[in-house]
């Protein structure tokens, strides 16, 4: 236990889930984040630490018994797919060094402690980012999260039910309800660490944020025999929404994104029957996001009836602008310093999903490339040491 | 025997390979088509017609000895993703109703003859329309043909011997290159029988034809954090590139399609880091389609540019037009009266493949919805009784 690192603990899991290409696709309760599940459980039971998971999917591992008022860290274990070594497990493993830190040192917390690895960060599985904290703070409900379906197509209850989990018992869970706080490092996703020279940052906000799915429907029909006027072709609309899209981002200085796309029956020589397009969009504010995707849709729908087909629009997730809490913020601000920087972020979290039940915060450690959701992802060994030390200087403060 | 018609003989295969929207997958050589082929065994088997399964997965049905100067006929098993019901199987259907009427009637053929499968004629699995006739008619070498992957990724070589075929056997087959003729029913894919009252027509011409893959790849990256100036999404042009096919066909009046996309790594919170798709172009004459299909090359690689993207263009197929036997299509009108409509059609087909190697004829049969290539694609049973009727007496004349 002395000789833990971040980067040795990382390096531990670096064949779990990787991609020929050196990317991972880690994905919520597949093996894969399953086999991480096994080895958080290991490593935390090797420091301690006292197993609970619960029936949202999220595994605690706790430092005394659990109650209310506990000081609570950690991150996810899952990816995007094709994403990079540290989005979710730089947190998770900081928060297993800072308590080994802490174990050696003496130290006594005073409060109830936990280290939580959450469910479904990404919603790379079930469409749904930051599935455990919505779940466990009550955003979600159990009723909504049985209706949520896998894109491998299991819905969730048949999934929990495979992973030893009742679905029947997914519910606000009380001991997060009450935490003291949440604190949650993770690896920056842009360039401004580096822009700065400093190896850690405080977060301040995560900018509103919302996933869309559209769905067109046409005719499929042969694609030799067809003429163009004849043609009711779904993939034509898409097209034509990927580029309003792009433009509004462009004009409102926000960010969209497509990037899933599903055609459908899919073959060459057919004209596709329908086609499915996911909208990711975030800005500076909530009004911008509602005025681009309203613009995006009106275009989709335009462009639908010109080719005789139809769209609709689902709205599959929403999280709104979130400032971190303040108090927490600034104590972390005394035990880090009052130079650390300060940055706002287009990313979700889970400690931003669960900033308006609890007080949180963030820290984000340098990524030099600034690259995210990518393998391209990065932090030096220095700066992730760097990350796990103030994490425990935070943490030893918090549990005082 | 007695009682066999299209009718009945579709009937028995109606639920192989049907999807639940009552469209049809039937891909090469996967199982649904492998039961097809295990049917069509034991109905020619029936009829006392030899097999002969040749190294280039087409299935051979003899009536009398193997040889040079033979009359063929017959179709294809296999199906597009979500196609309809007949087409390829209904000219299998109408060959083995032609023999059992001929068988009934005393007739013995004075040539070698026989009823043939082929494979993969939609190219759905190997991304090589008219896989089967290309390979008999060494239009496609063994050597290309052994760098063919299946879309499910399977290496051809590796699927032919998991059917128990020697891809090292793959050879033009002499049998065919010397054959009086071949003559093919098809379920027609337009609206051209429907619009002229009769239930059967030949063929005169196949438009020229081609499929092209566009890889795109850019930079896969966070979907919230990236700001649209640092992005390399190869979703962009690839939206352009769809735009610009469609502009292409509606100002050339030809016919384009975009039916399939793939995007990787495919998550909603994830701009990609590569995108395909797969271009299909038709139009009277060839050098249309070259026009067209460089017009549209050219937009791509300026709107890839434009994103600092990267694209690459390649060939998967081409079929040239082509123009039917004159000799034997007198011969066919002789049989079925000088008033039989003729048509000329947009859709490829194995009798198109081979009609550069041996005498080609198509029969189509009224498809009065025009749909194809999917579920609506539709002909009625005495149309399709007609279709056969029109067969068996085409080949009984041809068999003289």
């Amino acid at each position: 236990m002395t000789t833990w690192t971040a980067a040795t603990l990382l390096n531990d899991i670096s064949e779990i889930g990787r991609n020929p290409d050196g990317s991972y696709s880690r994905f919520c309760l597949l093996p894969d984040e399953v086999a991480l599940r096994e080895w958080f459980v290991a490593k935390a039971t090797e420091l301690g630490l006292t197993i609970v998971t619960d029936m949202n999917a999220n595994i605690w591992a706790w430092w005394g018994i659990p109650g209310p008022m506990a000081v609570l860290t950690g991150s996810h274990l899952d990816s995007v797919p094709g994403g990079g070594a540290y989005d979710g497990p730089l947190g998770v493993v900081s928060s297993l060094v800072a308590v080994a830190k802490m174990k050696q040192a003496g130290v006594t917390p005073s409060k109830p402690f936990a280290v939580v690895a959450m469910a479904d960060e990404e919603g790379a599985r079930f469409a749904m980012p930051c599935l455990g904290s919505r779940l466990a703070s009550g955003k979600l409900t159990k009723a909504d999260a049985h209706k949520l379906i896998a894109r491998d197509g299991q819905p969730l209850p048949d999934a929990w039910r495979e992973a030893g989990l009742d679905p029947d018992l997914i519910a606000p869970d009380d001991v997060l309800l009450h935490a003291f706080c949440f604190v949650e490092l993770h690896v920056e996703q842009g360039r401004g660490l580096a822009d700065l020279g400093y190896p850690v940052a405080i977060a301040t906000a995560v900018r509103p944020h919302g996933r869309w799915r559209a769905e067109f429907t046409g005719q499929g029909n042969h694609a030799g025999t067809t003429l163009i006027p004849d043609r009711h072709d779904p993939v034509v609309p898409v097209a034509e929404t990927i580029l309003a899209a792009r433009g509004a981002a462009e004009r409102e200085g926000c960010v969209t994104t497509v990037g899933r796309i599903s055609v459908e029956p899919g073959g060459t020589n057919v004209i596709a029957s329908a086609a499915t397009m996911w909208l990711d969009c975030r800005a500076e504010d909530p009004e911008t996001v509602t005025r681009v995707v309203e613009d995006i849709q009106k275009t989709s729908q335009e462009a639908a009836d010109k080719q005789g087909c139809r769209v609709v629009w689902t709205r599959e997730s929403w999280t709104n602008r979130t400032v971190f809490d303040d108090g927490l913020r600034n104590r972390i601000l005394q035990v880090l310093g009052e130079d650390t920087p300060q940055l706002s972020t287009g990313a979700g979290h889970d400690a931003a999903t669960l900033a308006t039940a609890i007080p949180t915060a963030m820290l984000f450690v340098r990524n030099p490339t600034g690259a995210s959701h990518c393998r391209d992802e990065s932090a030096s060994d220095e700066d992730c040491e760097a990350g796990a030390e103030a994490l425990r200087a935070v943490l030893e403060e918090l549990v005082r």
